[in-house]
């Protein structure tokens, strides 16, 4: 019922992957368990993750993969309406090592299953093994019997994406030109290989990402499409704030480009923290040879652009900083019909990313047209 | 979406066990794996799973649960119309550990998800433990959103009982009876859950089954429904057949009794196998200390009565023995709208048991009426 599609790509099947704001079946979120990267036996981040997965499920289906170890702790701190399905994984990032879902104007929907290599593999991976964390995709797309593409000799990450479901894609070469990824391609292969499996014909090409030693830069950081013809794009006027020439650059960019459809784009500008978030706790975050210790104090990337959107809502992170409620009414104006769900995610971005990075939505191949 | 309910049961709810001869949707196996039980590294039992389950597949949706070790295996061997679904276990008898499913008449579908103690826990269980088989039901349920009635203070696996879906249980004293089950309850007190539990008015008590040793007798190697008012009993002419005076006894209590619906039963004759089914490769299954080593030349379970019914046809053990081609034309004359497809399955009789043992059937709400 799940198959493998083998010799074609989702464009050449009439497949297209959908914009965030489009609509929606539900979403997929892995518990997070790893005490080498999250800090007091990862009890704050299973707190946190639980808050965001059951401010989504008051919206659409939420499914929360667990691991054997965990499965019944997670089944007991989620509420019903919750599902959890059994899977092991190597970390909680499913907006990475999930399938990316394509549709069609026909009710369809497949699977994209990128290679995933721990954002750099041997290279600058951030970490060894990420076996399980690359089947991921696929059992997703198996408990969905949702038939997938597997891109063999192609690493992408799903948070280097955004896509406006019109034809263009937006990324940051800091990432998708990285050797981590894909050395041995060219940037037009690379162009070509979005194109066929994003069902686009356009890429705006960022130059940086704010978080160069982690996932080299997303997107999903910077910039996103909020409806056709419009982005937001990380803001600040604090020349010290250590995003300022990222944030500059790619606002710079997203003014002289226009998209798939040939349009200029109007741009929602977006604060960033006035504080850097900074990491507590580092002391009982297990230590592990061959990684770089944990310090207190050491600052995480913290970007309210990585929110989430669903059916009829924007989760939001939000760090207790000055510039939270600042951040809630920007995304308010992007999403006049949305209700715009603030939630504090420090502990998620202690580990690495936010509610963007921890979620994947499947879209609704019979939802409405935009 | 999968809620445990609390403090009603099926009965009460108007939900019923359907018999295996109404409509179903799908199926659920378990891949073998355990290398202390299943003889090669369970790769003869993988190879007769994967029969079972691809011959199921031609008829209705058929899922397999697999271990993480075993996933990318099952994966592989299992043809691509088969799901394939993450979860542990401790062996691969879903028919007793997965979820027994009740519906109603609105289309309605939940589990029940009985307490699972490995046929006696630590009176006379078969291993120890068994904690990852009894959260096999609950699991199951979740994947389907399929809300689950759990019975903390009962013990009850699925082989142990029969319905005709019209208010009729049959079951075998040997096993419910038994003291590695639920000792401190009465017969009354059990026939009190069966009811409540499977939606039932009348249980029909066989004395004994023909496996004292393993899972004390289930029913489902010696008599079932195949229509209502109408039952299948193994049989034998042959007073040394060992299994003659289990046989006798079981249809002398069939010709004496009535169902629920006051209807006397028309009995079907199933024979035994002529020769007795004997392990070989005995010296190939892991050594566990506190188990009872295995021996080339034991003899294994093998009663043809351990089928599956399923939409269209029977999935039939057959055994390389005399009275295969019998056992095919007698459950033929039982069920002459479905084709009886038997497959070689003495490598699961090695483990334990058969078809019926190794598959648990999802009925259909929507279904016809019988």
């Amino acid at each position: 019922m799940a198959k493998r599609i083998i010799g074609s790509t989702p464009k050449k099947d009439g497949y297209r992957m959908p914009a965030e704001f489009e609509p929606q079946t539900g979403c997929w979120m892995i518990w997070p368990e790893r005490n080498d990267n999250w800090r007091d036996g990862a009890k704050p981040a299973q707190r946190t993750f639980t808050k965001v997965a059951e401010a989504i499920a008051k919206y659409e289906n939420m499914t929360v993969i667990a691991s054997p170890s965990q499965y019944q702790n997670a089944r007991a701190r989620l509420s019903p309406k919750i599902r959890v399905v059994e899977m092991v994984s190597d970390d909680a990032w499913v907006r990475d090592c999930g399938p990316t879902f394509v549709i069609n104007d026909k009710g369809g929907i497949r699977g994209v299953d990128w290679k995933f290599n721990a954002w750099g593999g041997l290279y600058d991976g951030l970490y060894f093994p990420w076996a399980n964390d690359d089947q991921i995709a696929r059992k997703i797309c198996e408990i969905e019997n949702i038939d997938s593409y597997r891109t063999e000799d192609f690493v992408l990450e799903g948070g280097s994406i955004h896509v406006d479901g019109e034809g263009t894609v937006m990324t940051t070469e800091m990432c998708l030109l990285s050797e981590g990824r894909n050395p041995a391609m060219s940037r037009e292969e690379i162009e070509n290989m979005l194109f066929e499996y994003l069902g686009c014909e356009k890429v705006i090409w960022l130059k940086d990402g704010i978080d160069p030693n982690e996932t080299n830069g997303h997107i999903d950081d910077v910039a996103c499409f909020v409806a056709p013809g419009e982005v937001a794009c990380i803001w600040t006027d604090d020349e010290n704030n250590p995003f300022y020439d990222v944030a500059q650059s790619a606002y710079k960019t997203l003014s002289s480009v226009t998209d798939a459809k040939g349009r200029k784009l109007k741009i929602h500008k977006l604060c960033l923290t006035k504080k850097p978030c900074l990491l507590h706790g580092a002391d009982t975050i297990d230590s592990v040879e061959g990684t770089l210790p944990r310090e207190n104090g050491e600052v995480s990337i913290a970007s309210y652009m990585n929110f989430l959107i669903i059916n009829n809502a924007v989760i939001l992170p939000q760090y207790g900083d000055e510039n939270d409620e600042l951040a809630v009414r920007q995304v308010k104006e992007m999403f006049p019909g949305r209700e715009i769900v603030g939630i504090m995610t420090d502990e998620v971005a202690f580990g690495g990313g936010n509610v963007h990075c921890i979620t994947q939505q499947q879209p609704d191949p019979n939802g409405k047209a935009r």
